[in-house]
């Protein structure tokens, strides 16, 4: 795959919301991204922010893609759900990809990726069945999908086994360890809090090709995406700093779906 | 639209499941109808049951269609839900049609066909600003979708206008008033109980091109597809002698994708 | 019943989360208010959020009761929901005080009122079955709850009929007509938004005993608690201001279940 | 805690169902019972069903229970949720337990046991923190509330801790290792399909104050109660020799609140 490193994704959940109730400052992160990451009904998001995200995605020239979870409203995803079948969560992501899909269209807009969340994508990181299920589920709606995936995990060995397109993807507001992998959230250290930090960091990853470990050591990675966040103040005021920074370094944002060949 | 009149679809609501509940003899149906109605996850059905059913339906040969419904798993879609705008009910559809679009294609089939459920589908018979809502969503998921409607609804008369392919529906077990509507339900003998009858009923609608009134008259109708029912052993045998009934007299029966041009 | 005017109760609909969703700045009003009218689970209201409202509100002296709605998380409970039967209401509410009882048990507190919401509540203002259904739901439950009625309407009605003990309620932010009902909330004026306007207006009802009609016109109303609102911050700084100019007038602010006799 | 050993329990899981979903035949398991374990709205059971079967229970003389799971209508309660934390999970069974309790006032029936359904009870029989939440709920709800358990398990001990009246279970149709724990539902022979065989086991449970093991092996156990289930035609056959087999040796079948002292 050729990648002009000069060129990146901003990407970030959004459309967090479910009926009456919102969550992060979606009006504000479609200025700073690229790419949205639509929630699709099982754990944020119903048909009608769905339909108006991708309405505005599409007027400010965001890419977005299907965030599928568990069927966990009331946990927001972030449970772990066990004793579903492979084959059956694959038709639970199915449903969810085409579910945004139909609502994009109507939107005006096209779903060009995929970001598992919380709980299934923690759990699929580490379990190449689940990983595969969910793979699986991508290519058989639609094998011209974006899969959007931690380097180094399961999701990633998964991708690259069913042949889909992948969007490697770095945080800004985290830390890595020697082999690639995040830092545990709750180690000291491992969730960066100052814009300009996250922002130098990211340039840095960017013009090295890689994650400087917290031991200081080079761990090559293709950057495709960097994720941000939009559920607070601070965090909207991070993403739009790391947003400046990458523009004054000369680094252009674009959408995934433009960027990857 | 030209229309061999001795070829006519068999329909049936199906997939009436969520989790571990099941309504209905799926199984038997399959053999009877040659389109199912599927129900998207709001009334009934789940990403399991709609990707199965869309397998099984492939593989005996019958048409799949969205079964559209107001969000009311509780209540089986059969509560009127008043205070949506029609803005939102178009991307409510719009979530249905795209989640079983989706699992379908999980599931190696291609969704053909919309058939409101329930009181949606009785509001917008009579309500021709839901109709239109209605249709719009069928529109811009996927203008090749056909629509099943009621003759002499909102429902059709929205679909006329919006240039939706249109097929159009009688009761195997209902009785018509002399305008060419369904007689009240509760009104003595609007209901068919026998299963000859019914057929012998369903024969002569296709064979005149029309339905016979109450009354004795007839008013015409152009018939696409006859809907049956499967939620008891009644209904099941009723459908069956229906299916040999029309076989018996020479009318083919074919999913409606392949009977309207 | 005997009632010292110069105590009355101010309540607010609190609790309004589910899951990871708030809505409403709680923590201020339990500072503000004398009674919380908390979600069931029905229109927002989850067991977490239940329980916790229930043990701060106990901490802080303020009075609960339950909010009970149609079963409408998505509409929040807006929606006017038509197709259930009566008895099958009634059961709904049941569950939902039910529900809030032993939570606000295992938060060491007691339900001591019920107040409808949202959709429910309008219908049954004007629905005479609706309104004795919810009234004897409240009754099977527990017949010492107080039930928080609008004066004039069928909701009240249903309750002297039924037996149960009655707050009559009114507005601060609400104007009324001559026949002592709010005016509609679109009419011009109907909606008052000045925080010093509503507390004067809220004494003035106080001290005369009833509600001066936008005519000018003072219709007698027992006055046992008055509404206010926390959903934003100008709501919440307005709730603050009635709290004050009711001190200051030497109007004494508690818990309905201390006020009523 | 005194017992007559010539009187025992006969428990089953009833009340599962959901809006027009039914699971099981209650009609029939209302005759053969002596108490019946309700579903609370989590993994079925809604309020119409759940006021229904307790006016029904009560109208033939049988006990009813709480039966509580994890939030997880679509999985039945079968899959496992992790991530809540205990005070959690103390709340949503609170919740469930109350929202029963008036249910079952509404049908003038009173609710006298609680039985964990479903993997939230799996995980809590091996789980001790998870067992005592479990228990603390019950017991913050009504200390008067029957706990019912199996031997041998975290939950067990944690009723005792707790100080809650206890119900120690046995099921018809399983068989038991030398610890008196239940053989791997798995395992060859695991589940009994004889209902004669069924039945006469049970009887000899009961006369010898213990289960037999697979190995031949007497482990003494107290037998409140004995499970049985009306899912299918077969296992209400079985109940119901359970039941005939129990009354013409002499045992009385009598609801787990009037046996236990």
């Amino acid at each position: 795959m050729t990648r002009n490193l000069t060129v990146v994704d901003l990407n970030s959940d959004m459309g967090k919301g479910f009926g009456a109730w919102r969550m992060g400052d979606d009006e504000a992160m479609l200025e700073i991204v690229s790419s949205a990451n639509l929630a699709c009904g099982f754990h944020a998001g119903d048909p009608v922010i769905m339909t108006d995200m991708a309405a505005l995605a599409k007027q400010k020239g965001v890419g977005i893609g299907a965030h599928p979870s568990f069927m966990d409203l009331w946990g927001f995803g972030r449970r772990q759900i066990r004793g579903d079948s492979m084959a059956d969560i694959e038709k639970m992501v199915a449903y969810q990809i085409g579910a945004l899909q139909a609502t994009a269209t109507l939107g005006g807009h096209k779903v060009r990726h995929v970001k598992p969340h919380g709980a299934i994508a923690n759990m699929a990181a580490v379990d190449r069945e689940l990983a595969l299920a969910l793979a699986r589920a991508v290519k058989a709606v639609d094998r011209e999908l974006i899969y959007v995936a931690l380097p180094n995990t399961e999701i990633e060995r998964a991708a690259e086994t069913t042949g889909l397109r992948l969007a490697r993807e770095v945080f800004a507001d985290r830390t890595y360890d020697d082999t690639g992998n995040l830092t545990p959230r709750k180690a000291p250290g491992a969730v960066i809090h100052d814009a300009e930090v996250a922002a130098s960091r990211v340039i840095r990853m960017i013009e090295e090709g890689g994650v400087r470990s917290v031991s200081g050591k080079l761990v090559p990675v293709a950057i495709d995406t960097i994720c941000v966040h939009g559920d607070n103040p601070a965090a909207v005021a991070m993403a739009r700093t790391v947003r400046e920074r990458l523009q004054a370094a000369g680094i252009a944002i674009r959408p995934m779906a433009e960027t990857l060949a």
